[in-house]
Parts: C-alpha cells; sequence; structure tokens
C-alpha cells in the first residue's frame, strides 16, 4: 500500500491527525530508564505500545538515535511498529538533502536499510536531490517547505519574485515535482497563516506540522489552517509533549494521557 | 587546533587544495573487494594511505555508509586517518539541518562520535540551525551555498532583492552568522562564475568545492575563480575519479596517479 493511502486508512482507522514524534533524549528518560542508551528501543516502544491507536503515524527522528550510536535500536523499533501495529505509517525525520548520485544513497538508507514509509527530505539542492526517494512509488516523501523554528525565516521568508520562498517550495514540490503524487510538505505550527498559506497552494497534499507543545504551536489555528475539506490533510506533530509526560515507571500512562488530550483538542477544531 | 588552522596547514605542508572524497560504493570496488560491504573500511583505508600526502583533506560521504549498516567502519576509517595521518583534518560530509535541539544531536553525531574535524550542514533552516555545530570552537561549519547538480538552480539561482538566493546565503553565513570564524561554505565547480562571486562576498572563507572529475567541472576556472590572495582557500573535491581510477588490486596506485595529476593540475593554475 502507498505512504498516502495507509495515512489515509490511519487517520479514519485511529480517527487522529496527531503523529507522535519519536526523539528519544535519555537524559529525559525517567525512572530507571534514564540515561541509559541502550535502553532507547524499550523507551520508545513503551510509547509506541500506548499511543498506537491514538495516531496517524509515528515519526522517529534519526539525530537522536545516531548521537547515540544506536541505528540498531531505531531499525528495531521501526520494524516493531510494522510488526506490532500494522496500518501506522513511521515517518523517517532525516531531512536528507543531497545530488542525485548520493541520494540514491539516502534512499537506501530510509527505505531499505530501516524500512520507512516516508522520510523527510531538505529541498535546498532541487529536483533531482528529491527523484531518487520517488523512485520508490509506495514510500511518501516530505520536503521542507516553512519549518517552525525561529531561524526559518532566514531564508524561507525571502521574497522571490512576488512571492515568499516557503511558498515557491510548496508550489514547486507540490505540482512540478510531484508527478506521482507522494510528496507531502513540512509547515510549522509556530506559523498558522503561512499554513493556510501553503494549504491554498497545495491542494490536498499532506502536510507534517511540527511545533505545537513544547515548540508553542496552537493547536486551533494550526488544525482551522491546515485541514483539507474532509476535515484530514494534517499530521500534526507532537514529540517532547508526549515523551516526558511522566517522570516515574508509569510514564507510558502519562504519555498515552497527552496523546488522547492533543488528539481531543485536534479533533475539537476539525 | 582548530580547524581553520589545521586546513592552513595542510595545504603548505601537503603542497595541495585537493580534497579527496571517500563515497565507497562496494559495487564498484575493483578486485577482490567487490561487492563487499564488509571491506568498505579496507577499502577506503587503502586509499587514504595511497594519497594522504597529496590532499588538504579527506571527506566522508555519510550516506554510503549509512545506506550498508557501515557507520562502525567509518568510525574507524576517521579515527585511522587521525591516528596515521595527523594533521589532515577529516570532513564528514552529512548536510545535516534541522532545528537547535535536533541540531545539538546531529553535532553530537558529527563531532563526538564520528570525531570529524569538520561537518557539511544545509542552510535552509536559517541560523539557529547552525549554531550547535558552532558551539565546537575547534570544528568546521561548511554550508551549502551553491551546489554542483543541476537542480540546484532551482532554489539557489531565485533572485532575493538583487541577489541570488546562493549570494545571500554567502553573505548572512560569512558575516552574520560567523561569529567564531568557523564557517566554511560549498560552491560547486560546475559553475565557475558563481565560485567567483561567492570568493568575492566571503573574503578568504574556505571554499569547499565538488564537482570536478565525474561531475565535469573544469580545474583551471574552478582554481582562478576561487583561490585566495596567498593562493590557497580551496578544498578541491574529486571522489569518484580517485577512488575508482583503478580496476584491479593496484587500485591504490591508480588512485595514487590520478590524485598526483589532479594536485599537479590544479597547482598549474594557483
Amino acid at each position: 500500500m502507498t505512504f498516502t493511502r495507509q495515512l489515509a486508512a490511519a487517520w479514519q482507522k485511529n480517527d487522529s491527525l496527531l503523529c507522535v514524534g519519536l526523539d528519544p533524549d535519555p537524559a529525559k528518560f525517567p525512572a530507571e530508564l534514564k540515561g541509559r542508551d541502550d535502553r532507547i528501543f524499550d523507551f520508545c516502544k513503551t510509547i509506541v505500545d500506548a499511543t498506537a491507536d491514538l495516531v496517524c503515524a509515528f515519526k522517529p527522528q534519526i539525530a537522536y538515535f545516531a548521537a547515540r550510536r544506536a541505528e540498531d535500536q531505531l531499525e528495531a523499533l521501526i520494524a516493531h511498529i510494522h510488526e506490532k501495529h500494522p496500518g501506522i505509517p513511521v515517518i523517517l525525520d532525516s531531512k536528507r538533502g543531497d545530488i542525485g548520485s548520493t541520494a540514491e544513497q539516502y534512499a537506501i538508507e530510509a527505505f531499505e536499510r530501516f524500512k520507512a514509509d516516508a522520510v523527510t527530505i531538505n529541498p535546498y539542492m532541487g529536483r533531482d536531490s528529491v527523484e531518487p526517494y520517488l523512485a520508490y512509488p509506495d514510500k511518501g516523501v516530505i520536503l521542507l517547505c516553512r519549518t517552525s523554528n525561529p531561524g526559518g525565516s532566514d531564508l524561507q521568508f525571502l521574497d522571490v519574485g512576488g512571492e515568499k520562498l516557503y511558498e515557491r517550495v510548496a508550489r514547486l514540490a507540490s505540482k512540478d515535482w510531484n508527478t506521482t503524487g507522494q510528496i507531502g510538505l513540512v509547515v510549522g505550527a509556530t506559523f498558522p497563516a503561512e499554513i493556510a498559506r501553503v494549504r491554498e497552494i497545495v491542494g490536498d497534499v499532506p502536510l507534517l506540522v511540527p511545533g505545537i507543545g513544547a515548540q508553542g504551536g496552537d493547536i486551533e489555528a494550526t488544525v482551522k489552517a491546515g485541514r483539507t475539506a474532509n476535515a484530514t490533510g494534517l499530521m500534526i506533530n507532537s514529540s517532547r509533549a508526549i515523551l516526558y509526560a511522566g517522570k516515574d515507571e508509569n510514564f507510558h500512562i502519562a504519555a498515552r494521557a497527552a496523546a488522547l488530550d492533543t488528539r481531543k483538542a485536534i479533533n475539537l477544531y476539525r
């Protein structure tokens, strides 16, 4: 099944636009897992099993694994999600971007090694840096457009002949480059007006929206700005606010409660 | 010693602006190494030992290792370069780019795990996506500016108010963001006029120039466009043309001959 269909099915089955971001930092782990690089899989697995019926996707952030020599735990985690929670797509958040021949290697990393269902990509190097990922027809390719961080404006908000750079990226990616319907875009929740603008440009293309929770984005504004006509179209990501909701051995209960609350808050405005 | 000083010393000691890119593809390995994912270290080590007195830097491309679950071999390779060829800086070509908290993890990956002397970074997410790398004062941070691939023009060549996006990146990165003198820039050899333009903007900031050899960039034009007043300032990268110069068990001899030729061709125009 393609990523797009898998995502649509998960939106419906779990009645959820919530994506749980898996950014495991052992220094923040609760109870007996705290500081344990070798327990990254266990921590994430516990979060996944506690929230899998409440989400439309999981999004592991590869930097947190790579910093701790834990690629094997990331492989195991994605395999676990696919085995125990079939139908929930996994977005590998790696934001790669390189020339074609190197992008082919990164596509192998994401889709053949880690077996992710979708991957995040940086658009700065242009069309041929995206194409090797599109060669995997079942996979999703989610391009950075308008990012949620303060420096996101340094380049993305520059005027490029009557539109902002992020608008140009939205247009190029969703029209010119999206010949196969595999493309999605990242638009930060910290800029609801720009979510609305991107939605206007891209039609029903799925948007991955980080920045609610720890980064301060507003759920109501995000949903109203980004939902499609059928009240889907969004993967609204929350990482830290769910992962670290609890401080003790019952952290999975706190995480589930936080995920339930977030799904509910999102659904209130759909 | 800082990356900048280490690079300056290597330029002088080896009388070389040549950077050898380590993009190991086992399908292209010669003789008995061919197809062997477990011999990536051996292949790269042989290339490194055959060329270390001819280069100003080595640049392993992490995608080639990550696609084959070979991060351990990359760690071993960088350790080998530091131990056997002290003074030759290692640039980890990973082109990461993410929000501050995630960039901190990527900085750990590059500088603490792999122990690279410098890292390549994508500027699309702006200043705060670069700062966590600058927190390591001895390390180099080399930002994508004008890339050598065909799609490089899709965004980088857009006009952003009287200058191109790559010129804006050159200006922001080398002036506003370069408070510590750690920053370098990537400018492709396929666009010599733009190398000259970037040199004009950035002063003596080091430029990493991929695209000679397999990608077709011209050495004379590159050197003349990019050299600084003291005839340095460049890390001119060649990967495939050196790595795969030989097809049999004497591939290290062919690689050394190709590196010697390339260094000589570069020095002819300094």
